[in-house]
């Protein structure tokens, strides 16, 4: 069985592969993802962009929330913050996401983003559950 | 004189090239900038991706700080908040960002996306300003 | 008609008392309200402490959005998020409050918190909308 | 030695009284802390106010700080976010906070606050690290 034919995984992100994320593994409500340092994601100076950061955050936080919905269901971005700690320079980043409390039209959940085995970055944010429109993929 | 002689304007942005975006305009902690919505933005629910705006907003940041930096200075984002308020599926987002506070080693900053005449994104984050270190560019 | 018996007044709110807050006005989605300095509001460093100012504006928000409701909603408080800019140590603090957007579920909020001409604080904040439960006053 | 003696350690807390809150135990970037529901920290729908949980993790974050600040550094808070996850209306609240990155001039923190073993809220937050000023108590 694809991804395509399950009813409720979430369908193909373009703006995922522009950046070159990857989710390695979602399961009940907690996500792993990850991505190398590409020269193109260099800020102004020299380090990762926060936005790079953000996004593999953001993509998989809408797959942790998604691996608890069900086959009705999507999710969306209300809002997130994040905490950059240190500079990312090269090498490879992973996201351990998770679920911290699913309520019927909410979501909370937090991402640890990690390189070289130090902290570089943690996020907080809230996901809006809603049904799927009758128009959705 | 080029943006590359001016001793303290932010250098190239290989992300922002990425993602597309352009910087329209920067002055005195005031920064206007803006992207035309393509299709490798958009996140598996067909709209674009919240990192996208996330990235217009923290790159407009960093250029809005830089306008009120020494040359001998450089800023890093400390951290940044951003509420999703409408979907974007097409058309120009423009971006209007300001300095709400610059002190002495940090500013805070607010950015306003607007798509369509409607407000889409709102972003409120902090940045560290920091002395230039010597090998920088 | 007192607060009391308009069915979508906010109820009265023991912890604005505790910290002496007051609400000057609200209408259509924006909330004035203030708060003058006393010393049990003081942090151990001698200034304002930062929860008497996120207190101050969430109790503010809520009623922004309250003005926004029919009788049979109420609002909660999902997250907020508040940078300090300056510190408090005398005077009245003044908060205006706006609703940025109200959705059929959420709302999204800023406030600015102003003591003596000064921007001492900003917040933005998300709101669920939620239907009135039988039993609430 | 008493805490007053303690060169290092955070002075008296006027607002941490009035909520009636109490830290347990810091050491090492790490702090527990709690309070005791009462009436007067109730919002309008009869729950804890918001700004009570932010005001516990707030003081709590500034005493995990003061936990690795030497007796000639002080620190402020830069910005704070919080999620409210679950309405607390009676018991013990309890906040574990942790340091998860102390620079030289900024920490960045996360509380957790749980009542009757459940999470009602997560909070991330900014400090700044600063000299201790001459007049400093």
């Amino acid at each position: 069985m694809t991804d395509e034919t399950r009813s409720h995984s979430p369908p193909r992100n373009a703006f995922g592969r522009l950046i070159g994320m990857r989710i390695d593994d979602t399961a009940e409500g907690v996500c792993h993802s990850h991505l190398d340092t590409r020269e193109d994601h260099f800020n102004p100076i020299g380090v990762m962009h926060g936005g790079v950061l953000f996004s593999l955050s953001d993509t998989s936080m809408g797959a942790a929330v998604y691996s608890l919905l069900g086959p009705d269901e999507i999710c969306t971005t209300v809002e997130m913050k994040i905490n950059f700690m240190r500079p990312v320079t090269k090498g490879r980043v992973e996201c351990v996401t998770s679920v911290l409390r699913r309520g019927r039209t909410t979501a909370v959940l937090e991402s640890k983003l990690i390189c070289g085995e130090q902290l570089v970055a943690v996020a907080l944010g809230t996901y809006a559950i809603l049904p799927k429109p009758p128009e959705a993929p």
